[in-house]
Protein backbone atom coordinates (compact mmCIF):
# COMPACT_ATOMS: atom_id res chain seq x y z
CA UNK A 1 0.00 0.00 0.00
CA UNK A 2 1.05 3.31 -0.98
CA UNK A 3 1.07 6.57 1.35
CA UNK A 4 -1.80 8.08 2.61
CA UNK A 5 -4.73 5.26 2.05
CA UNK A 6 -7.00 4.14 4.96
CA UNK A 7 -6.33 0.27 5.39
CA UNK A 8 -9.42 -1.44 7.98
CA UNK A 9 -9.47 -4.16 9.87
CA UNK A 10 -13.32 -5.02 10.63
CA UNK A 11 -16.06 -2.60 11.21
CA UNK A 12 -17.19 -0.45 13.78
CA UNK A 13 -20.18 -1.77 14.07
CA UNK A 14 -18.82 -4.99 14.74
CA UNK A 15 -17.15 -3.53 17.45
CA UNK A 16 -20.38 -2.35 18.86
CA UNK A 17 -22.05 -5.78 18.50
CA UNK A 18 -18.97 -6.59 20.96
CA UNK A 19 -17.58 -8.86 18.29
CA UNK A 20 -13.97 -8.85 19.92
CA UNK A 21 -12.95 -12.28 20.78
CA UNK A 22 -11.23 -13.18 17.61
CA UNK A 23 -8.71 -10.74 14.93
CA UNK A 24 -5.79 -9.91 13.04
CA UNK A 25 -2.64 -9.78 13.95
CA UNK A 26 -1.26 -6.55 14.83
CA UNK A 27 1.45 -7.16 13.04
CA UNK A 28 -0.03 -8.22 9.66
CA UNK A 29 -1.92 -4.40 10.58
CA UNK A 30 1.21 -2.66 10.55
CA UNK A 31 1.96 -4.03 7.00
CA UNK A 32 -0.62 -1.18 6.22
CA UNK A 33 0.60 1.80 7.87
CA UNK A 34 2.82 3.27 10.72
CA UNK A 35 -0.12 6.00 11.73
CA UNK A 36 -3.40 4.72 13.28
CA UNK A 37 -5.76 3.78 16.15
CA UNK A 38 -7.97 0.88 17.23
CA UNK A 39 -8.51 -1.36 19.90
CA UNK A 40 -7.68 -4.68 21.84
CA UNK A 41 -8.71 -8.35 22.32
CA UNK A 42 -11.93 -7.74 24.64
CA UNK A 43 -11.96 -4.10 24.18
CA UNK A 44 -9.25 -3.92 26.62
CA UNK A 45 -8.06 -0.44 26.14
CA UNK A 46 -7.57 1.79 23.36
CA UNK A 47 -4.42 1.54 20.65
CA UNK A 48 -2.94 4.47 18.96
CA UNK A 49 -0.14 3.85 16.38
CA UNK A 50 2.77 6.12 15.91
CA UNK A 51 5.52 5.74 13.37
CA UNK A 52 5.54 2.02 13.46
CA UNK A 53 5.15 1.94 17.63
CA UNK A 54 2.00 0.52 19.19
CA UNK A 55 0.75 1.08 22.33
CA UNK A 56 -2.19 -0.39 24.69
CA UNK A 57 -3.97 2.55 26.85
CA UNK A 58 -5.46 0.80 29.54
CA UNK A 59 -8.58 1.60 31.97
CA UNK A 60 -6.22 1.07 35.03
CA UNK A 61 -4.31 3.74 33.74
CA UNK A 62 -1.04 1.67 32.78
CA UNK A 63 0.42 2.33 28.89
CA UNK A 64 1.86 -0.85 27.41
CA UNK A 65 4.10 -0.44 24.22
CA UNK A 66 3.66 -3.89 22.43
CA UNK A 67 6.75 -4.93 21.86
CA UNK A 68 5.61 -8.53 20.12
CA UNK A 69 2.50 -6.64 17.45
CA UNK A 70 3.10 -10.76 15.61
CA UNK A 71 1.65 -11.97 18.77
CA UNK A 72 -1.10 -9.32 19.88
CA UNK A 73 -4.50 -9.25 18.84
CA UNK A 74 -6.51 -6.60 17.15
CA UNK A 75 -10.34 -7.27 16.77
CA UNK A 76 -10.59 -3.49 15.25
CA UNK A 77 -7.49 -0.56 13.90
CA UNK A 78 -7.93 1.84 11.18
CA UNK A 79 -4.20 2.86 9.82
CA UNK A 80 -2.27 4.44 7.70
CA UNK A 81 1.11 4.98 5.89
CA UNK A 82 1.08 8.67 7.32
CA UNK A 83 2.75 11.55 5.16
CA UNK A 84 1.31 14.69 5.91
CA UNK A 85 0.80 16.63 2.85
CA UNK A 86 -0.64 20.15 4.87
CA UNK A 87 0.79 21.36 8.12
CA UNK A 88 -0.18 24.13 10.79
CA UNK A 89 0.55 25.78 13.59
CA UNK A 90 -1.94 26.66 15.33
CA UNK A 91 -4.17 26.38 19.34
CA UNK A 92 -6.91 24.11 19.17
CA UNK A 93 -9.48 24.47 21.68
CA UNK A 94 -11.70 21.21 20.85
CA UNK A 95 -12.95 18.66 18.89
CA UNK A 96 -15.00 21.22 16.35
CA UNK A 97 -11.92 23.46 15.78
CA UNK A 98 -10.20 20.49 14.39
CA UNK A 99 -12.94 20.38 12.23
CA UNK A 100 -13.10 23.58 11.47
CA UNK A 101 -9.62 22.91 10.68
CA UNK A 102 -9.39 20.46 8.06
CA UNK A 103 -11.98 21.98 6.42
CA UNK A 104 -9.98 24.89 5.47
CA UNK A 105 -7.00 22.97 5.47
CA UNK A 106 -8.91 19.88 2.46
CA UNK A 107 -11.57 21.86 0.99
CA UNK A 108 -12.44 19.42 -1.37
CA UNK A 109 -12.14 16.54 0.96
CA UNK A 110 -15.82 17.02 2.11
CA UNK A 111 -16.32 12.88 1.19
CA UNK A 112 -13.06 11.55 2.16
CA UNK A 113 -11.06 10.44 4.74
CA UNK A 114 -8.67 12.65 6.48
CA UNK A 115 -5.45 11.59 9.24
CA UNK A 116 -4.36 14.32 11.38
CA UNK A 117 -1.40 14.26 13.84
CA UNK A 118 -0.87 16.90 16.33
CA UNK A 119 2.05 17.17 18.56
CA UNK A 120 2.15 19.61 20.99
CA UNK A 121 1.50 20.15 24.96
CA UNK A 122 -2.01 20.60 25.58
CA UNK A 123 -3.69 22.74 28.70
CA UNK A 124 -6.30 19.28 29.00
CA UNK A 125 -6.78 16.41 27.30
CA UNK A 126 -9.85 14.46 28.23
CA UNK A 127 -9.45 11.03 27.63
CA UNK A 128 -11.91 7.83 28.36
CA UNK A 129 -10.21 4.22 27.95
CA UNK A 130 -12.35 0.76 27.51
CA UNK A 131 -12.05 -1.54 30.23
CA UNK A 132 -13.02 -4.84 28.76
CA UNK A 133 -15.57 -6.89 27.97
CA UNK A 134 -17.00 -8.57 31.12
CA UNK A 135 -18.05 -11.79 29.07
CA UNK A 136 -17.54 -12.73 25.03
CA UNK A 137 -19.88 -10.54 22.66
CA UNK A 138 -20.56 -7.54 25.32
CA UNK A 139 -21.64 -4.92 23.18
CA UNK A 140 -19.17 -1.74 23.30
CA UNK A 141 -22.30 0.24 24.49
CA UNK A 142 -21.88 -1.98 27.70
CA UNK A 143 -18.40 -1.45 27.96
CA UNK A 144 -18.54 1.89 27.70
CA UNK A 145 -20.76 2.25 30.83
CA UNK A 146 -17.88 1.25 32.95
CA UNK A 147 -15.51 3.25 30.72
CA UNK A 148 -12.32 5.17 32.92
CA UNK A 149 -12.14 8.65 32.05
CA UNK A 150 -9.13 10.78 32.59
CA UNK A 151 -8.24 14.11 32.29
CA UNK A 152 -4.60 15.21 31.57
CA UNK A 153 -3.13 18.91 32.44
CA UNK A 154 -0.19 20.41 30.88
CA UNK A 155 0.86 17.30 28.71
CA UNK A 156 3.17 17.45 26.10
CA UNK A 157 2.18 14.52 23.43
CA UNK A 158 0.50 13.36 20.17
CA UNK A 159 -2.85 12.77 19.04
CA UNK A 160 -3.31 11.01 15.54
CA UNK A 161 -6.65 9.51 14.43
CA UNK A 162 -9.38 10.24 11.10
CA UNK A 163 -12.02 12.17 10.26
CA UNK A 164 -14.29 9.97 8.32
CA UNK A 165 -17.34 11.26 5.82
CA UNK A 166 -20.71 10.75 7.22
CA UNK A 167 -21.70 8.42 4.81
CA UNK A 168 -19.15 5.69 6.43
CA UNK A 169 -20.81 5.39 10.26
CA UNK A 170 -20.92 1.84 10.41
CA UNK A 171 -18.20 0.64 8.81
CA UNK A 172 -16.12 3.02 10.26
CA UNK A 173 -17.24 6.69 12.62
CA UNK A 174 -18.32 9.30 10.97
CA UNK A 175 -16.96 12.74 12.16
CA UNK A 176 -13.57 12.83 14.06
CA UNK A 177 -11.89 9.97 15.87
CA UNK A 178 -8.32 10.38 17.48
CA UNK A 179 -6.54 8.99 20.19
CA UNK A 180 -4.19 10.39 22.35
CA UNK A 181 -0.64 9.72 24.24
CA UNK A 182 2.17 11.30 26.33
CA UNK A 183 5.51 12.18 24.85
CA UNK A 184 6.58 10.06 28.24
CA UNK A 185 4.18 7.37 26.79
CA UNK A 186 2.76 6.98 30.57
CA UNK A 187 -0.55 8.47 29.65
CA UNK A 188 -3.45 8.76 27.13
CA UNK A 189 -6.64 7.33 25.44
CA UNK A 190 -9.62 8.37 23.29
CA UNK A 191 -9.79 11.70 23.31
CA UNK A 192 -13.23 12.87 24.57
CA UNK A 193 -12.25 16.90 24.55
CA UNK A 194 -9.28 18.65 24.65
CA UNK A 195 -7.10 21.98 24.71
CA UNK A 196 -4.15 23.07 23.24
CA UNK A 197 -1.51 25.07 25.10
CA UNK A 198 -1.08 27.63 22.77
CA UNK A 199 -0.28 26.48 19.17
CA UNK A 200 0.44 23.37 18.33
CA UNK A 201 1.79 21.07 15.43
CA UNK A 202 -0.81 20.14 12.70
CA UNK A 203 -0.22 17.75 9.90
CA UNK A 204 -2.79 15.92 7.97
CA UNK A 205 -3.63 14.12 4.78
CA UNK A 206 -6.33 13.71 2.74
CA UNK A 207 -6.81 9.81 1.90
CA UNK A 208 -8.58 9.07 -1.23
CA UNK A 209 -8.43 5.30 -0.94
CA UNK A 210 -10.13 2.64 1.62
CA UNK A 211 -9.17 -0.98 2.09
CA UNK A 212 -11.31 -2.75 4.43
CA UNK A 213 -10.35 -6.49 5.53
CA UNK A 214 -13.52 -8.10 7.06
CA UNK A 215 -12.72 -10.70 9.66
CA UNK A 216 -13.06 -14.42 8.06
CA UNK A 217 -13.30 -17.84 10.06
CA UNK A 218 -15.46 -15.58 13.28
CA UNK A 219 -18.89 -16.91 13.85
CA UNK A 220 -19.14 -13.94 15.88
CA UNK A 221 -18.84 -11.72 13.24
CA UNK A 222 -20.83 -14.01 10.64
CA UNK A 223 -23.76 -14.07 13.10
CA UNK A 224 -23.34 -10.37 13.89
CA UNK A 225 -26.30 -8.23 12.77
CA UNK A 226 -23.78 -5.26 11.69
CA UNK A 227 -27.07 -2.58 10.85
CA UNK A 228 -25.23 1.03 11.16
CA UNK A 229 -26.28 2.48 14.87
CA UNK A 230 -25.55 5.60 14.06
CA UNK A 231 -26.18 7.07 17.53
CA UNK A 232 -24.79 4.05 19.59
CA UNK A 233 -21.21 4.86 17.71
CA UNK A 234 -22.06 8.35 18.35
CA UNK A 235 -21.97 7.68 21.74
CA UNK A 236 -19.05 5.12 22.09
CA UNK A 237 -17.05 6.44 19.52
CA UNK A 238 -17.91 10.19 19.18
CA UNK B 1 -4.20 -7.06 -6.32
CA UNK B 2 -5.44 -10.70 -5.18
CA UNK B 3 -8.08 -12.80 -6.68
CA UNK B 4 -11.75 -12.54 -4.89
CA UNK B 5 -10.93 -9.50 -3.70
CA UNK B 6 -13.64 -5.96 -4.15
CA UNK B 7 -12.38 -3.37 -5.79
CA UNK B 8 -14.70 -0.58 -6.55
CA UNK B 9 -14.86 3.19 -7.80
CA UNK B 10 -16.87 5.62 -6.13
CA UNK B 11 -20.06 5.13 -4.11
CA UNK B 12 -23.82 4.19 -5.12
CA UNK B 13 -24.72 7.35 -3.20
CA UNK B 14 -22.90 9.31 -5.06
CA UNK B 15 -24.31 7.66 -8.65
CA UNK B 16 -27.55 8.01 -6.72
CA UNK B 17 -26.56 11.75 -6.58
CA UNK B 18 -26.10 11.76 -10.20
CA UNK B 19 -22.21 12.10 -9.88
CA UNK B 20 -21.55 10.78 -12.72
CA UNK B 21 -19.57 13.52 -15.14
CA UNK B 22 -16.37 12.66 -14.43
CA UNK B 23 -14.65 9.28 -13.22
CA UNK B 24 -11.78 6.73 -13.95
CA UNK B 25 -10.67 5.25 -17.43
CA UNK B 26 -11.66 1.54 -17.41
CA UNK B 27 -8.56 0.85 -18.33
CA UNK B 28 -7.73 1.75 -14.31
CA UNK B 29 -10.56 -0.43 -13.39
CA UNK B 30 -9.31 -3.14 -15.30
CA UNK B 31 -6.06 -3.63 -12.96
CA UNK B 32 -7.87 -4.35 -10.23
CA UNK B 33 -10.34 -6.95 -11.86
CA UNK B 34 -11.59 -9.22 -14.68
CA UNK B 35 -15.12 -9.19 -14.06
CA UNK B 36 -17.47 -6.85 -12.45
CA UNK B 37 -20.50 -4.57 -13.33
CA UNK B 38 -21.25 -0.58 -13.29
CA UNK B 39 -22.16 2.36 -15.53
CA UNK B 40 -20.63 4.60 -18.33
CA UNK B 41 -20.56 8.45 -18.01
CA UNK B 42 -23.74 10.11 -17.51
CA UNK B 43 -25.21 7.11 -17.06
CA UNK B 44 -25.18 6.28 -20.22
CA UNK B 45 -25.89 2.20 -20.10
CA UNK B 46 -25.15 -0.80 -17.86
CA UNK B 47 -21.98 -1.98 -17.51
CA UNK B 48 -20.65 -5.95 -17.63
CA UNK B 49 -16.93 -6.98 -17.63
CA UNK B 50 -16.24 -10.80 -18.17
CA UNK B 51 -12.85 -12.29 -18.74
CA UNK B 52 -11.50 -9.09 -18.57
CA UNK B 53 -13.62 -7.99 -21.99
CA UNK B 54 -16.45 -4.76 -21.40
CA UNK B 55 -19.69 -4.47 -22.45
CA UNK B 56 -21.77 -0.96 -22.79
CA UNK B 57 -25.60 -2.06 -22.75
CA UNK B 58 -27.85 0.88 -23.93
CA UNK B 59 -31.24 1.63 -23.68
CA UNK B 60 -31.69 1.69 -27.71
CA UNK B 61 -30.63 -2.05 -27.41
CA UNK B 62 -27.56 -2.11 -28.09
CA UNK B 63 -24.30 -3.60 -27.01
CA UNK B 64 -21.16 -1.70 -27.54
CA UNK B 65 -17.69 -3.92 -26.94
CA UNK B 66 -15.34 -1.28 -25.06
CA UNK B 67 -11.99 -1.61 -27.37
CA UNK B 68 -10.11 1.21 -26.09
CA UNK B 69 -10.68 0.69 -22.04
CA UNK B 70 -8.19 3.77 -21.77
CA UNK B 71 -10.41 6.01 -23.31
CA UNK B 72 -13.54 5.15 -21.78
CA UNK B 73 -14.60 6.69 -18.11
CA UNK B 74 -16.82 5.03 -15.68
CA UNK B 75 -18.15 7.07 -12.66
CA UNK B 76 -18.82 3.67 -10.84
CA UNK B 77 -18.13 0.12 -11.20
CA UNK B 78 -17.20 -3.20 -8.83
CA UNK B 79 -15.07 -5.83 -10.04
CA UNK B 80 -12.91 -8.17 -9.02
CA UNK B 81 -10.31 -10.73 -9.98
CA UNK B 82 -12.85 -13.44 -10.03
CA UNK B 83 -11.69 -17.19 -9.08
CA UNK B 84 -14.97 -19.56 -8.32
CA UNK B 85 -14.33 -21.35 -5.12
CA UNK B 86 -18.08 -23.00 -5.50
CA UNK B 87 -20.22 -24.27 -8.01
CA UNK B 88 -23.66 -25.93 -8.42
CA UNK B 89 -25.50 -26.84 -11.27
CA UNK B 90 -29.23 -26.00 -10.47
CA UNK B 91 -32.31 -24.41 -11.86
CA UNK B 92 -32.78 -20.28 -10.61
CA UNK B 93 -36.33 -19.42 -10.36
CA UNK B 94 -35.62 -15.55 -9.04
CA UNK B 95 -33.13 -13.36 -8.16
CA UNK B 96 -34.60 -15.25 -3.84
CA UNK B 97 -33.72 -18.48 -5.54
CA UNK B 98 -29.98 -17.12 -5.93
CA UNK B 99 -29.63 -15.46 -2.42
CA UNK B 100 -31.16 -18.75 -0.70
CA UNK B 101 -28.23 -20.68 -2.90
CA UNK B 102 -25.04 -18.01 -2.15
CA UNK B 103 -26.78 -18.41 1.48
CA UNK B 104 -26.26 -22.38 1.11
CA UNK B 105 -22.64 -22.00 -0.48
CA UNK B 106 -21.07 -19.63 1.64
CA UNK B 107 -22.61 -20.21 5.46
CA UNK B 108 -20.06 -17.88 6.76
CA UNK B 109 -20.35 -15.12 4.64
CA UNK B 110 -23.48 -13.58 5.54
CA UNK B 111 -21.59 -10.16 6.46
CA UNK B 112 -19.54 -10.38 3.53
CA UNK B 113 -19.45 -10.03 -0.23
CA UNK B 114 -20.24 -12.82 -2.63
CA UNK B 115 -19.19 -12.80 -6.44
CA UNK B 116 -21.55 -14.64 -8.67
CA UNK B 117 -21.54 -16.03 -12.49
CA UNK B 118 -24.01 -18.03 -13.96
CA UNK B 119 -24.02 -19.19 -17.90
CA UNK B 120 -26.07 -21.20 -19.43
CA UNK B 121 -29.46 -20.89 -21.05
CA UNK B 122 -32.49 -18.85 -19.84
CA UNK B 123 -36.81 -18.96 -20.47
CA UNK B 124 -36.27 -15.31 -19.35
CA UNK B 125 -34.57 -12.46 -18.62
CA UNK B 126 -36.01 -9.37 -17.54
CA UNK B 127 -33.58 -6.24 -17.47
CA UNK B 128 -33.58 -2.36 -17.73
CA UNK B 129 -30.95 -0.48 -18.92
CA UNK B 130 -30.44 3.08 -17.87
CA UNK B 131 -30.75 5.90 -20.86
CA UNK B 132 -28.31 8.17 -19.78
CA UNK B 133 -28.41 11.46 -17.55
CA UNK B 134 -31.09 14.54 -19.51
CA UNK B 135 -28.55 17.00 -17.57
CA UNK B 136 -25.63 17.07 -15.19
CA UNK B 137 -26.00 15.83 -11.82
CA UNK B 138 -29.71 14.47 -12.74
CA UNK B 139 -30.31 11.46 -10.14
CA UNK B 140 -30.08 7.69 -10.74
CA UNK B 141 -33.91 8.02 -9.76
CA UNK B 142 -35.00 10.07 -12.28
CA UNK B 143 -32.52 8.64 -15.22
CA UNK B 144 -34.89 5.14 -13.75
CA UNK B 145 -37.97 6.62 -14.54
CA UNK B 146 -37.13 6.26 -17.89
CA UNK B 147 -34.95 3.38 -18.15
CA UNK B 148 -35.63 1.11 -20.90
CA UNK B 149 -37.11 -2.54 -19.52
CA UNK B 150 -37.04 -5.32 -22.03
CA UNK B 151 -37.65 -9.22 -21.79
CA UNK B 152 -34.85 -11.15 -23.36
CA UNK B 153 -36.42 -15.42 -23.81
CA UNK B 154 -34.91 -18.36 -23.88
CA UNK B 155 -31.47 -16.96 -24.88
CA UNK B 156 -28.05 -18.49 -23.92
CA UNK B 157 -25.75 -15.66 -21.85
CA UNK B 158 -24.13 -14.69 -18.69
CA UNK B 159 -24.76 -13.54 -15.48
CA UNK B 160 -22.61 -11.91 -13.27
CA UNK B 161 -22.73 -9.71 -10.46
CA UNK B 162 -22.53 -9.48 -6.46
CA UNK B 163 -24.12 -9.88 -3.13
CA UNK B 164 -22.92 -7.02 -0.96
CA UNK B 165 -24.09 -7.42 2.77
CA UNK B 166 -26.44 -5.07 4.24
CA UNK B 167 -24.20 -2.77 6.31
CA UNK B 168 -22.58 -1.80 2.99
CA UNK B 169 -25.76 -0.16 1.52
CA UNK B 170 -24.89 3.76 0.21
CA UNK B 171 -21.84 2.40 -0.45
CA UNK B 172 -22.89 -0.18 -2.19
CA UNK B 173 -26.27 -2.26 -3.02
CA UNK B 174 -27.40 -3.91 0.02
CA UNK B 175 -28.68 -7.17 -1.85
CA UNK B 176 -27.75 -9.19 -4.93
CA UNK B 177 -26.94 -6.78 -8.09
CA UNK B 178 -26.71 -8.76 -11.24
CA UNK B 179 -25.89 -7.89 -14.79
CA UNK B 180 -26.31 -10.02 -18.22
CA UNK B 181 -25.18 -10.05 -21.26
CA UNK B 182 -26.15 -12.74 -24.27
CA UNK B 183 -23.71 -15.37 -25.67
CA UNK B 184 -24.13 -13.29 -29.03
CA UNK B 185 -23.12 -10.05 -26.90
CA UNK B 186 -25.84 -8.02 -28.86
CA UNK B 187 -28.95 -8.32 -25.29
CA UNK B 188 -28.28 -7.24 -21.67
CA UNK B 189 -28.32 -4.94 -18.98
CA UNK B 190 -29.46 -4.66 -15.41
CA UNK B 191 -31.59 -7.72 -14.21
CA UNK B 192 -34.36 -7.37 -12.61
CA UNK B 193 -35.36 -10.79 -12.67
CA UNK B 194 -34.52 -14.09 -14.45
CA UNK B 195 -35.40 -18.16 -15.07
CA UNK B 196 -33.29 -20.05 -16.00
CA UNK B 197 -34.34 -23.27 -18.76
CA UNK B 198 -33.38 -26.01 -16.76
CA UNK B 199 -29.80 -26.05 -15.14
CA UNK B 200 -27.46 -23.30 -15.45
CA UNK B 201 -23.47 -23.20 -13.92
CA UNK B 202 -23.27 -20.97 -11.21
CA UNK B 203 -19.32 -20.24 -9.83
CA UNK B 204 -19.44 -17.87 -7.13
CA UNK B 205 -16.79 -17.17 -4.63
CA UNK B 206 -16.49 -15.17 -1.50
CA UNK B 207 -14.75 -12.01 -1.21
CA UNK B 208 -13.24 -10.63 2.46
CA UNK B 209 -11.46 -7.63 1.12
CA UNK B 210 -13.02 -4.44 -0.46
CA UNK B 211 -11.07 -1.42 -2.27
CA UNK B 212 -12.38 1.83 -2.35
CA UNK B 213 -11.27 4.55 -4.57
CA UNK B 214 -13.01 7.62 -4.46
CA UNK B 215 -12.91 10.55 -7.15
CA UNK B 216 -10.71 13.13 -6.78
CA UNK B 217 -10.90 16.56 -7.78
CA UNK B 218 -14.53 16.65 -8.53
CA UNK B 219 -16.35 19.35 -7.41
CA UNK B 220 -19.71 17.46 -8.09
CA UNK B 221 -18.55 14.39 -5.46
CA UNK B 222 -17.56 16.83 -2.95
CA UNK B 223 -20.58 18.93 -2.99
CA UNK B 224 -22.85 16.12 -3.00
CA UNK B 225 -24.60 15.02 0.10
CA UNK B 226 -23.90 11.30 0.18
CA UNK B 227 -26.48 10.50 2.94
CA UNK B 228 -27.00 6.26 2.31
CA UNK B 229 -30.99 6.29 0.59
CA UNK B 230 -31.58 2.96 1.18
CA UNK B 231 -35.09 3.26 -0.15
CA UNK B 232 -34.21 4.75 -3.14
CA UNK B 233 -31.36 2.59 -3.96
CA UNK B 234 -33.31 -0.16 -3.71
CA UNK B 235 -35.78 0.80 -6.15
CA UNK B 236 -33.48 1.99 -9.01
CA UNK B 237 -30.58 -0.77 -8.22
CA UNK B 238 -32.77 -3.91 -6.45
Amino acid sequence: MTQNEVFQYSTMSALMAGIASHGAAISSVLEHGDHGLGTFRNLDGEMIVLDGAVYQMKSDGSVVAIESPADVITPFATVTRFKATANAKTAVGSKEDLLDLLSRLFPSARNHFVAIRIDGVFKSVNVRTAGGQQSPRESATGVANRQKVNTFRSVRGTVFGFRAPDYFMGINVAGIHIHFISDDRKEGGHILALESEGEVDVAAAQLSKFHLELPTGDDDFNEAELAPDAKGIAAVEG
